[in-house]
């Protein structure tokens, strides 16, 4: 089986490298092919997702993908700028239902900045819709305002738009992940003011049909910003559209107050899928050593079941990381006194340890 | 001066009566004509907003609003449901200013669900465009999807838009904001994927010309969501468009936990504005008598600094909501043990007890 390794931009190749050294140490040998993707493909090839890396991202079975983005290319133009690639992948591999777990691991649970009794034990899923939206919707630009009180000057303008199949599968996803948990799912909408979205209600609760074991409740987008903060264990499941889940999910991510931990996958219809860590490329502290693997190798975990059919490596890697913070073993991001502050590399390296 | 009461549903009828009663007690007054709004105008007129409602809401000098929406209107065609009653008076009124102070008052600092030192002293105002966006842009609707893999099924769609001049407004009334406070200003985009938060961005760049004495920076949505959990009183004023500033602003007022004291205004472009609480109807506990009265008391408060120029009234009534708070008078929604609960009646009359 084939893995395409896609390390990107500022800790992307540090992070990359502890996952790729975790997947190496299984019994199970997969092969793998590294490409530069984001400004790193810029530098290579003249484009943050240059064709070759594109065509081993479509040939692999699975592409374990670290960060894109440095300060250094935000004067490019846009289709030039790193993010383009990732937005690239998703549409060319239609990668629709990206997987953004929040899990609040208890030793870490200090890291929050809310209350323990409010984040201890958090373990929700949001699923989030990921090829459709305002993010692909045409026509878009600025034109010519056509009417109204601004008629003839510039205006910037987007299409938000979802087809009915597109809220369909995204909704079997998230019923099916629904009865593997807590069997409770909450579709995030704004049907009290968009079309879009009360559609997007309409369909959801077509698809409820085929899954009655499920509990089904529609929240408005705001309201789950507001309930993500209040209560964030009462949720199990989350589902929603393309630039509410961008929100929601990294607000999500936040409230446990790790997100160097959470991995997130993005599949495909065939459960192929790209495999990333949910925070940054972050450059400020790139090469220094420091930032956290482990979201990165919970992203090889994921990738093992989803897309390699390989749970039982899976389940091992997962303990393995629960055992390098049960040593006590913290990186930076999620330091606490008490514990014991190491670099990257040694992240990496006890977690194989404990794989042992 | 006059002042339209649009009472509404739920909790808003008692809310807005402890706000009347405190007005009622300056000395100061003013002429105060009460209509239906939301449900009630559908009850008294068959529409959320009659005519006489919006009628009289153009003819004041400002609109005193509590909060509409009940569950028993959920199955009426969305054109009659209570939040279009909303959504009619900003966009007839021109209210393209929304102001939403996020304060976390030093007493009910343990309301909150984060930890006392990451919210304590927490004084953020968000600023949100109120008229334009995808609230209100068209085309919008449900059609035949016209290509791409979904061609020929059926999907919703919304526009999303932004003029130059009305981005220039809004940027305006944000650089004088910040100007009167820390002079620290964030816009809020997704200038990476939008077309609309790309223009938006390069035209409040433009206006901060005229302010070079506010600090401008640009943040992305889905990084200010993650900012207002990990660090919220790092911002001063954030400005954003009409759908972003509606998930952060809700999300930002929960950060305090107290959402019941949190007042909103909405505002033209010669100070006219409607007021109201930044919390919804709560059918669940209308009649009850055990609603906050607080948010829409200091909703009256804007409006009298902005709307009718009477900054010292308003300071007046400031002072006596503090001092009712210093005695320890709680509503059931921030009652912590140790201090005294009181029914909205009860915290109404405090309030104007301590006015004298
Ligand atoms: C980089 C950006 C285009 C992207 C998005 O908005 O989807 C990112 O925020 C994410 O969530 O993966
Ligand atoms: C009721 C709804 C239309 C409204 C909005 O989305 O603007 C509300 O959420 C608000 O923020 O005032």
């Amino acid at each position: 089986m084939k893995i395409a390794i896609l390390p990107g931009d500022g800790i992307g190749p540090e992070i990359v490298a502890q996952a790729v050294k975790v997947l190496n140490a299984l019994d199970e040998k997969f092969e793998l092919e590294t490409a530069p993707v984001g400004g790193a493909g810029y530098e290579a090839a003249g484009h943050p997702l240059p064709d070759a890396t594109l065509a081993l991202a479509k040939a692999a079975d699975a592409v374990l993908f670290g960060a894109v983005g440095d300060w250094k290319y935000d004067t490019l133009d846009r289709p030039l700028r790193p993010e383009q690639a990732i937005l690239g992948l998703r549409k060319n591999l239609g990668l629709f239902a990206n997987l953004r777990p929040a899990i609040l691991y208890p030793e870490l649970a200090g890291a929050s900045t809310l209350k323990p009794e409010v984040v201890s034990g958090l373990d929700i899923l949001i699923i989030r819709e990921l090829t459709g939206d305002i993010y692909f919707g045409q026509p878009r630009g600025v034109r010519e305002c056509p009417d109204g009180p601004f008629k003839g000057q510039r205006e910037g303008f987007d299409t938000m738009r979802y087809a009915e199949g597109e809220i369909r599968r995204i909704a079997h996803v998230a019923f099916q992940a629904a009865q593997k948990r807590d069997k409770r799912l909450t579709s995030v909408d704004k049907a009290n003011v968009l079309e879009t979205f009360q559609f997007w209600k309409d369909i959801v609760t077509d698809v409820h049909k085929e899954y009655p074991d499920v509990a089904l409740d529609h929240m408005y987008v705001d309201n789950a910003a507001m309930q993500l903060v209040r209560a964030p264990k009462k949720f199990d499941v989350i589902v929603t559209g393309n630039m509410f889940g961008d929100i929601l999910s990294d607000a999500a991510a936040m409230l446990t107050g790790s997100i160097g931990m959470l991995p997130s996958a993005s599949l495909d219809a065939n459960n192929k899928g790209l495999y990333e860590p949910s925070h940054g490329s972050a450059p400020d502290i790139a090469g220094k050593g420091i930032a956290n693997p482990l979201a990165t190798i919970l992203s090889a975990t994921m990738m093992l079941r989803f897309s390699l059919g390989k749970a039982e490596q899976a389940d091992r890697i997962d303990s393995a990381v629960k055992a390098v913070l049960a040593q006590g073993l913290r990186t930076a991001d999620i330091y606490e006194e008490g514990t014991t502050k190491v670099g990257t590399e040694q992240m990496g390296d006890a977690v194989v340890k404990a794989l042992a």
